[in-house]
């Protein structure tokens, strides 16, 4: 029997997950069924199986790809020297969700997994760990703005975190939900306010 | 027959709307039926149709209620004399948020209706109405700001509202998703970011 590459193994991972943002996307989380997802990946069922057990597998690796994604970004942006200021900051962030909305969509499933998140204790976990580790760079790129100047000594960096971090959701769900929010007109708002 | 009054109508009304958010809290608007809500609601079938023919038309009345609380704080916000600073509108809104949270629910339900509303156009139009209603004001709170000197004279007061909207709802998240976000924090982080 041929060695199965880590390539392969990785590339046949990623159809499915595609074909499972296709499907959610399209249908909804909760009306999609395995059977649904499997046809679309266009795979034996046996083949698939051995990837994903679950819908909420599924979501898992869908959410823990795109958390990375964010992550990494932030990480970048916290290690960048001088630190960027926050509107800028928030910026990235953003034209990291309209490239997600325009391209292949896992953050409209975002949306829906919240949703779910509310009366599934399993979805509500995950959703509580992948943005929790979101939420805490925010805190740190609050930390280090008021170490750099940038907000009052007196201010609370958690507190800060956690409203850029609201500015980041409000964003994703004007852009899914209303459709007509414009990045730049956006981010400029942000910066007026934190300009005065 | 004697005559329904006005006050029974609603009160009845108002029973079934009660249910319909405890089911949805309870196993999510998906996998509620409508059979669930007449159970909870203790009433007849016959009765129950009168009112609410589908869940979509119990959402919709949720979501309006709802919005109405909202648009009215928010229309008294936009009255008073002299304009309050922006962080304290933001605090207000964030309690009415605080006590529906607490007490009776509806927007654990929001977040649900979000995740709906991305692949049921139905839903989506509902959505799409109300929160417009709600941004239209956050951008005249922005506009009142900017005139009373709050704002650079050079902001474009749609931008700021639509990151006021943001601050809410990325708020209404947290609360119901990680749960451990403190409003006062979140305030104070607000207030961080617009005073600098």
């Amino acid at each position: 029997m041929p060695r199965v590459s880590e390539a392969h193994l990785a590339a046949r991972r990623q159809q499915i997950l595609d074909a499972a943002v296709r499907c959610f996307v399209r249908k909804g989380f909760h009306q999609t069924s395995m059977q649904d997802v499997i046809k679309e990946a266009d795979l034996s069922v046996g083949a698939f199986y051995r990837y994903f057990k679950s819908k909420n597998e599924l979501i898992t690796a869908i959410a823990g790809d795109k958390i990375s994604q964010v992550t990494s970004v932030l990480d970048e942006l916290l290690a960048a020297e001088p630190p960027p200021a926050v509107p800028e900051i928030i910026e990235r962030v953003l034209e990291l969700i309209d490239r997600s909305v325009e391209e292949d969509g896992p953050v409209r499933i975002a949306v829906q997994v919240w949703g779910e998140a509310v009366h599934d204790p399993e979805v509500g976990a995950l959703v509580a760990d992948v943005y929790g580790r979101v939420r805490s760079r925010a805190v740190q790129i609050a930390e280090r703005a008021q170490a750099g100047g940038q907000l009052h000594p007196d201010a609370d960096p958690v507190g800060v975190g956690v409203a850029l971090f609201g500015l980041i959701q409000g964003y994703i769900l004007q852009r899914i939900l209303l459709g007509n929010v414009d990045r730049k007109q956006y981010v400029n708002g942000v910066r007026a306010l934190v300009t005065g």
